[in-house]
């Protein structure tokens, strides 16, 4: 059952053994609208209707803070407007953006998170529409095929810029939660990008650690889709790189399973690891307010 | 001595026990040139010049057909020019480009090389430039650190397009060299796409087989510069799942070792795979014009 989509716990939650469930919605072009107004309305009203039709109702469910970032001054107002509820764990934003993540005109959003104890959840899926420029580097995907296989670049980008301008030294308790990407992709990024640190680091001085050390210390990786490795030892070997019996975090991307069954692709994982990524992990990250009462604080 | 460049082989290759050198030169941008007929006569004038000044001279030197892109008709003629000259071995494009290299309006260029039996050689470096749009998905890097870390993404992109709009299916016997990237983003785009492929394919049908096996059995890495990998294990394991012993050549970046000595980063690689990286597998790919005497086809 599809449309309307059926979220009562007993549908799906309960026979698969899942205590909680935070919400991500699917509006992940928000960042990327034109109209910065209209978007900060959306994102207000979204946030309204999430607390109001599942958090407060379910014990199960938690909210995420969906803000649009083209206008950091009402993206932080809209944080410290629900950055308390204990109903809500996360801000979350599209990666889909007209400029890198690390921009200085963001920081007031990081500065925001970390005030209310909030990770920042990313969420790829509106690269290329709206205001943003083509989902790569080199233009316009011309199929979907094509254009979902790239996502994962925005990520890529998001992360180098993030680190190269400062963020997790300027705001060293963030934690940003990447959504919907796999997992292969991060190594690459550590290692090209820690080879480089070592002889162009003269050009940002406040990079002091090796970039992958800013990475495995502040980005968190989710499980749907994870990449479809020929040998599962293969998963394992990047997991091993990338920290992932820490880093890992199992997603659902419920209710749309178009890639396969959440649960078949963690079938592959460790064994030492799977407690960490179906449970433990989550609660080290989004904290005690994952497990926490929601209904208390109803307003 | 790097200006002007000492270029004779007994400098650099002879006490390296290097045989012969393939030229790629520098101008990396060209395909971003808003000019095409500009752009169309520096290559031309760039290709006479490698021709006269390096090859002919030097038994030790190939050289590259340098072209650019964004006109493909004069890209074509001039691979029909001087692709049978036994001193050119590869047909050269800058990675920087307004589309991704699957369009149709590039197929006249694979058409081309195939036709005169030249791989394509692709060469990152003038992303974002030009008529390019930004060098990330999400806008634009604001420091070389970060924009130089993130070129691979071009090559991922080029990758995803020439596999989905069926260019392999078109051209089976197309080879294609991409320097200057690393190794470790490789595993992440065949197993990401092998996966969507499964699910997405009814959009594309003519890509008959797993991406993966379009990727292994079309596309050539080289080693510089190799990813700073902390263990030597994490660099055997990826070359493991690309097929290393097959698809990596050995590539010097000289005289730009900025980012340290070519022969420093193959270091650690597994002593079986060393002949193939070294020599083997670049008689492969270029077959044995790479070592036929070049002075006999002087016009």
């Amino acid at each position: 059952m599809r449309n309307p989509i059926d979220c009562r716990p007993e549908r799906y939650l309960d026979p698969r053994g899942v205590d909680v469930a935070i919400l991500t919605g699917s509006l992940l072009s928000l960042g990327v609208q034109p109209n910065p107004d209209l978007a900060a309305a959306i994102a207000r009203g979204v946030n309204d209707w999430t607390l109001e039709t599942w958090v407060r109702p379910f014990e199960c469910y938690k909210g995420s803070i969906l803000i649009a970032q083209q206008d950091p001054t009402q993206a932080v107002a809209e944080i410290d407007r629900l950055g308390d509820d204990p109903g809500m764990v996360q801000v979350l934003m599209g990666s889909a953006s007209e400029a890198p993540f690390g921009r200085r005109a963001f920081h007031p959003i990081y500065e925001a998170c970390v005030r209310h104890g909030l990770p920042l959840a990313l969420h790829i899926g509106g690269e290329g529409t709206g205001i943003s420029s083509p989902a790569t580097a080199v233009g316009h995907p011309t199929t979907y095929f094509e254009w979902y296989g790239s996502l994962p670049q925005s990520y890529m980008a998001h992360i180098m810029s993030m680190v190269t301008e400062g963020v997790f030294e300027r705001f060293p308790t963030l934690r940003v939660v990447l959504y919907d990407a796999g997992v292969f992709w991060l190594p690459h990024v550590m290692w090209r990008f820690d080879k480089n640190w070592k002889a162009q680091r003269s050009e940002t001085p406040w990079v002091k650690q090796p970039p992958s050390r800013y990475i495995l210390d502040h980005f968190y990786l989710t499980s749907y889709p994870l990449e479809a490795a020929p040998r599962p030892e293969y998963l394992h070997r990047v997991l091993d790189m990338i920290e992932g019996e820490r880093t890992l975090l199992f997603s659902s991307n419920y209710p749309d399973w178009a890639l396969g069954d959440p649960f078949d692709m963690v079938r592959d994982l460790p064994e030492r690891m799977r407690q960490r990524v179906m449970f433990e992990n989550a609660v080290s990250v989004y904290g005690d307010r994952l497990l926490a009462p929601q209904r208390v604080a109803r307003r």
